[in-house]
């Protein structure tokens, strides 16, 4: 599978930066014969409460992506007042195939509930707790014959492929055995299940948030006592999300020349020394985050849809 | 109802402070009676990961409160990375009648990911999305002839007898058509669902919290320009939980003579002289939402499990 980008086929990725776009642009391509194939009218609906910022252009990318590969794309502009009546319309009109709400709604906790209010059969983010229990269960697939494959969040699925991409994955099916990864962000959104998911294909991962560190070994997840410096003089993947100037950007004497780095904040957090020391450099996730919430979508409409 | 606590009977109840646990008392003897009725031993799983402060001690309480009305209460100590398979092993135990969790175990939003690891049928805090859901769309039953009772979170219901015993409510069935209620917080945990079961009940229920006022009149949610000052002009009811010193403190020339004042933060939240303007005043909450958690199980038990 690391081989099948042809940006990077043949070469030994030293001091590479990989563009994410150009990544995706395999798998759109991928999809676009996928859904051309199905001859149906697939729908994705996007909720949008906030007219502006970085969630309107969340809305904007996905719109472009939906153009890109042949799905129907439909943005609904909504208050925080009428979301929830707008996720139970989406989630019962059999004409919408997919689900996307762009974040923060409230901004507050309340968005916790909002993210379970939508159908797991719609839900393309994969942030439901249905789908978030399959993952941290290592339960890959919904069905006793292992045909229909869980969903995974976006965010976390495009580093995995990102990953894939920069030659850092082992071709054995247990793709990162023996690698160990340090990230830095333990949200539920993101820093989280991607843990869970480099733990469950064989890596050690440390992962770093305000409240202390924790190593995802496989099903388990234990203290460690291993600082930071440690973690990052271990990692053969760095990767990073800190929603912050204030974090300490990770420098290039505390990685090693082999180590892969991913950065999905929007803020920096790796010094420039860093990006020239490590093996590739990606710089950001953005375009391959909408691509697998495209590819999501068509895995859903396989899953539920299809007959 | 509100005149079945012998505390306050046939007062005019001006100036009063109610005591939370003298009105506990009333519900806890209704439950020794019951649960001696049952004839089957009840029991409750606590799951601690703390060892001291708040959580701590609403254990010691839990505990008493179930020595005090025979329920069995087993107090589990886990931690952080053991509480998902001791929350799995209580759900499965068919000996065990109520979960209850004690906060924070994380501390961050992987709490809310807990929450709702909680099986429904066992989850006396009310706290589940599924109960939430239920409360949110005023279902107040879980079965179509109406014979068994949602389960409601323990400290918002805690407040609503505590209302009630304060003679605050009508008789009537909708039993607080007409009345204007004030909440500082709005919490998942308690300001939302608090709010919620107010305007259920026929309040107009001003809802104030950092992200902005908002207005709940029955099922609806709306925006408001009102301001605090306004809210407190017209509230009858006046209900305060914001966890800091910071919230400037209610005073008496904000609120009416005829208001009850229901404080249920660990903080200070009204001046001394709103508490002897106010005509009912309640200091804390916590007693009652012990009893509540002891009820709850007493109804998840007759919900599922009785034969």
């Amino acid at each position: 599978m690391a081989c099948q980008y042809a940006c990077l086929t043949g070469t030994q990725n030293m001091g590479k930066v990989i563009d994410p776009s150009q990544v995706a642009s395999a798998f759109r391509q991928d999809l676009r014969n996928k859904v051309k194939a199905l001859g149906k009218p697939l729908k994705l609906v996007g909720l949008l409460s906030a007219d502006s910022g970085p969630s309107a252009t969340y809305a904007e990318y996905t719109k472009a992506g939906c153009d890109d590969v042949g799905i129907g794309f439909e943005l609904r502009r909504e208050t925080k007042l009428t979301i929830e009546a707008a996720i139970d319309k989406a989630n019962s009109d059999p004409l919408v195939h997919g689900i996307i709400i762009y974040y923060p709604i409230f901004g507050t906790e309340h968005d916790g509930y909002i993210k379970d209010l939508v159908a797991p059969e719609k839900d393309i983010e994969g942030l439901n707790s249905y789908w978030a229990r399959k993952l941290y269960h290592n339960q890959r697939y919904i069905d006793p014959t292992k045909s229909k494959k869980a969903i995974l969040p976006c965010t976390p699925l495009a580093i995995v492929k990102l990953l894939d991409a920069a030659g850092a994955m082992n071709k054995a099916a247990l793709s990162l055995a023996g690698k160990t990864v340090t990230i830095f962000n333990r949200s539920e959104v993101v820093g989280r299940p991607l843990a869970s998911m480099l733990a469950n294909d064989g890596a050690d991962v440390y992962s770093f948030d305000l409240d202390g560190p924790l190593l995802f070994k496989r099903e388990h997840v234990v203290e460690t006592q291993a600082t930071r410096a440690e973690a990052l003089a271990r990692a053969d993947i760095v990767i990073t999300g800190v929603p912050s100037r204030e974090f300490p950007l990770v420098t290039a004497n505390e990685i090693r020349a082999s180590t892969v780095c991913i950065n999905f904040s929007t803020f920096k957090n790796f010094a420039d020394d860093a990006k020239e020391k490590a093996s590739v450099f990606v710089p950001r996730v953005g375009p391959m985050t909408v691509t697998m919430a495209l590819r999501n979508t068509l895995r859903l409409y396989d899953n539920y849809h299809r007959r």
